[in-house]
């Protein structure tokens, strides 16, 4: 099993050390405010308040020996750069750090960060794509011209086949899977009749997309 | 075509605004810093420096005619609720607040924000999924046991067919879409051959998945 | 006998604290700051250094045994709403929230707060028209037209019976009650006779009250 | 007509100003904040930014000439006291001003201000006893003993007339006024009967007035 | 002999407990800070660290009995202020209180001080005095007219006797005293010599004072 | 005549600017502050804003041509270093500088100040001695052991000539010199009879004199 | 000729680009604080007031004209960072930067920079040589045992030939040139003869320098 | 062996401190920052956290028992001269103080400092020397003419011997010593080939040295 540990339990480093720690995994939370380590210690392995840069202090948690360390230090761009170099120098294998920006990205990357992460400007984006629909749950960017998406099932489709509904035919999309309560209904058959409340995955261009779901809010 | 304002432009705020301006919305950018509004400016039809507590200066730029409003403002918890409240009472039709924590949602809903959302804690979660697994991209949860993921082919698979990979009768899982390059491949022949480079969109049961791809990073 | 917890111990909240303690009800205080703890502790029941959002501490006290839990804190808005929404969350049957404007006195009445009070503006309204008048020592509004007052004998009327006073006939008010000393007189005969330091009750007409007693200030 | 001057725009002075100048009174704002001032301005007569302790600003507005002068200045307990003694020194014929605590109002009391006015702690008083009953609104002391109270009329004594009510013969208590709706009945008989919403002007002992209206809240 | 305790042991407060102490009077000093009564210690009888405005402290060190209290606090006129009336009110005798301008000063007058010192305004008079004359070491005025000054005998009469000097005849001044190293010869004789380095006790009119030293600097 | 800049313009500079311009001297008063500078302007010849360490800014007021320059700068301790090794490196002859304690003093001397004054301990000690002393004034200290002190004429010798006082004979001091009104007395004969309020200029051993006004205060 | 940008005119900054302008090249200095602009606008060829992060103005300022650009930012080690970044990502050629520790430095090399210096831990260095000899005043390390001193004449050698200071033979040194007043003379021959004030350029092993001109200070 | 105390352990104090301890001298390291004095600790004899103003402080350390104290306190000059002047009246024989400008200099001379260094600037100016040159690596100025500088050999005379070089017949500058790895070669002989990375101390006029090695960069 994995260990992970966690710099900086903000809003975004703790949402990830939580939902890792319901997965099952060990997790390490470290963080400077004592406050924000009682915060999480709850719902951690452990969580001990350090000091990013003082690497004495990681050296006694064991940091080397942890397969991820994600740097989540979110406000203060100086002390995120500095703790992500001396993960790397001390050996640490695998660094995941956030960025605030493109231009912090590259230092980042350029410093030796494995992966870089912009939660902010990627949660914005998902926002905006759900924003534009009423039904549109999830989207996945396939290429810029495809989409995979998860939205309730239209109005106007309720209580239709998927043949009548013409996805397909008129629409050229195509609905992969459909979820009804707890169950899943994986490349479901040409007459299943989708019922009100109807989680539909559908795949397809994004303009005929558009078209399929008739974008409405507010 | 929907118009959309966005109160509030640091990282979050602005991402959901251009996402929005790249996909040809109109849209008006609001913050109270002059120096967000200028770094905004060229990426969005309007934006102007305003104070999102002044009532006269929101009725100025016709706050009521847009369709949707985001009240994307993060740090003051105090300036986002009561910016929230007064848009509703102002009569805009739909307001999409930011919330940092639970408690601040549920202030939001109770003073009538149409949709509250929580980019930090979200994205954290999709981060700490992205993290378990090498290969896998995007993850959407269908259910809390079946998730549809979009990953890199595993490299024991590459120069296999899909009846080879035995995802269905081994591994429980279906492969609903290929995407090689720039082309999707919808609903894919048994005998398609996966080759390096391969983006496989795949549904099953969260175990099932995991067996699928074994998990390995760093 | 009710009990009563008084969040936030500022010049207001201490009022309210020592004036229900003098009236003989069971009062817990709670405030973050130490100082302002120590400084009511020897008026109250029990007072205790308690941060108002955090969740473990009010229950520790047993927060919703409480009949009525007054919201009393000031300057910090946010503090203000979130703790209400949380106390009502906990299931305080009763709960009072101080607001500092108009905009923030809807947020808490949505957010569920069961009473809403404005002390600075009201207390304005108070002494606005106290200052108006240099007899008048209180005064309650029963409609926009009609007030009930309690004003120091104008001179003019001193040594003379509520006959002579031509109250009635002449101004068209209504003198309820004379206080003389420790002394009560309800509804008053008409042959009493008014003499020096006299505290009248009158009810009438703004208009005729303030001719009865002629303004005079300074 | 008198003029007033308020000095100091807070919660507490804006809401002095606005009510003199609603019952007609010519009314001058003063205060050290620009963003007060033109909160203000569209209230009053004339609206200022000044510094209440610079003198010879203070004598271009022709300070002198008002009849009241509010010292309504909050926070800043030095330029409160500064502003009162100066105000007396120039000749100003009456100063109200706004005390924190009793320390404070000694002070103010022996540089020469004419009234000293405690707001917060007169109405944490007034809340606090209007908390500790469901029915009454408004509460006079005439005495440690007697009270006047406005008050709801109490369930049980809908759709009875005054002698059923036994207000005077069991309760010891008086109804000097009845309000119903934009009506005011004053002395009224003793077949007058009560209704739902009719509110109650009743004079007694305190002990009395409690029993009557029989507390409840919440 | 009597007792004296200063209140704010800056410079001017320290300077004068360590004066009292040395003229053998028993002192008390107290402070805020307790680096400041640290300072003070090795040279006062006793030196406490207490908030000046908290009336049991104040108690506790009983400073009722002292025969006078200085209250030296500088920078803070409203702790100055308050503290000034809060020990009048406790009773202290006798209180002399520092103030930074006349508009303060004419405060503490009228709040009880019984005595109101201006160091700063002081000394800028004496310093200015001293400034435009070589030889003049201190100066009291006696009348607007008439000074007393210590001054070093001025060069042209070095190896003069008085009469030669024409001190009174040609300048109307009188040398009232001669001190010559640690002696002091008073009502000098006319024939008495001056030597260099005497310094010489003159009175007389200012004009003619200036004259007889012939004032020169730089 | 001579010319006075003055370099810093708080409590002590601007007293000494002001007395030095009532005795009719041509002052130029520096402050870097523009409200410190328009509070003294109506008082000085010319008063600047300028930073004391800003060369050019100091050559262009032509700080050289000065006869003294009084360094008053407060709390700046740096500022006042090198503001006045600047002045000495400029050429200005005489410079005088404000020094906080004894370090500070040697720091000034060293530099090459001309003169150190300490105006807060200074005064201090003039304000302690004149503490000891209900009668007491003015005091000047000739040696360790004599003083000539300005004081009330204790109530003891009101109505006795200076014979009957004895105050040489029995207490050994001398008065020389009587202030009474407006008038000067100097060298009086000893028929001379004191009055109530006379002032009177004693010299002497320093326990003689307290003897002769017997100290008693409060 | 080379032409040589300065980013951030803090002491390190501003030496660096008047040393260079004196030396006679074209010199751009950039600083955010509008102050250290103007203090370095009379030594150097252009200054401009710009943000070191503000991309649009350093292309406005044509910053990959330059030959050289040293980022000297010291304080803030974010922006040296993020500027180093953009520079290198904007094309400019060659980047020397300002390090504060190792770490720091690290970073600067990995983003990119050209060239890393240690302004203050190389002086230290340097001043701490300096220290252990009187008379050595520079020094540059040439392997960890030969070093290459300037150094003043040892008062033993002073008016003896080289031959005679028996430096090869018995100190196993060499000296390579004599500076005397403005003239150097380059490989002297062993019959020159020291005399007082000249200074020596001598190599050799750093035990047999420092013997040779025997340590001594203080 | 000397011993030294350095005051102010920042970048250019712990750099001294920790070269000094390097070569084997006992050293003293002093901080009013705990934090900084834990961080030199291991790397000198002694490390006190210590208020440099603290005169008894420093005498317990024994302070004066050191043949050198360097006060590098940087950021506060107030400190560092107050440091500097009360180490000299402490009798410390030789105290090195940091300046940041020439004013500043110029009063720690004054004070009494045996020595004033300026790391920043003297640092600024190597650097900037070093950048005109791709090869030189230090440069010691030893007239304004002439220097003599350590460089790498330019690539055009790589296997060539000093004679081919022509570095004396046509630049006039002189090779004095080459190093070659850890081996120095004092006063090479004419036929000594130069290799590639070997490094050239050679003396010269400064104009002939830069066409010597032609100078070219980035």
């Amino acid at each position: 099993m994995k260990q992970f540990a966690i710099i900086g339990l903000g809003r975004f480093g703790s949402s990830v050390a939580i939902t890792l720690s319901k997965m099952g995994y060990e997790i390490l939370g470290l963080d400077i405010s004592e406050e924000r380590v009682n915060g999480i210690v709850e719902y951690v392995t452990h969580a001990v308040q350090v000091d990013a840069l003082d690497e004495h202090a990681l050296k006694a948690v064991g940091i080397r020996n942890f397969d991820v360390v994600v740097v989540a230090i979110g406000q203060d761009i100086q002390s995120n750069i500095l703790a992500t170099v001396m993960l790397k120098e001390m050996g640490v294998k695998y660094v995941v750090a956030k960025a605030q920006n493109a231009l912090h990205g590259k230092v980042l990357e350029r410093v030796g960060a494995d992966k870089v992460v912009f939660p902010e400007r990627d949660m914005g984006e998902r926002v905006a794509h759900a924003l534009v629909s009423k039904n549109i749950m999830e989207q996945i960017s396939l290429s810029p011209e495809f989409s995979l998406v998860e939205m309730v099932v239209p109005p106007q489709f309720v209580n239709k086949t998927l043949v009548e509904s013409q996805a397909r035919n008129k629409y050229g999309v195509s609905i992969l899977a459909i979820r009804r309560g707890g169950e899943v209904i994986i490349s479901p058959r040409a007459e299943e009749r989708m019922v009100e409340d109807d989680i539909l995955v559908v795949i397809g261009k994004n303009d005929r997309l558009q078209k399929f779901e008739t974008v409405e809010i507010g």
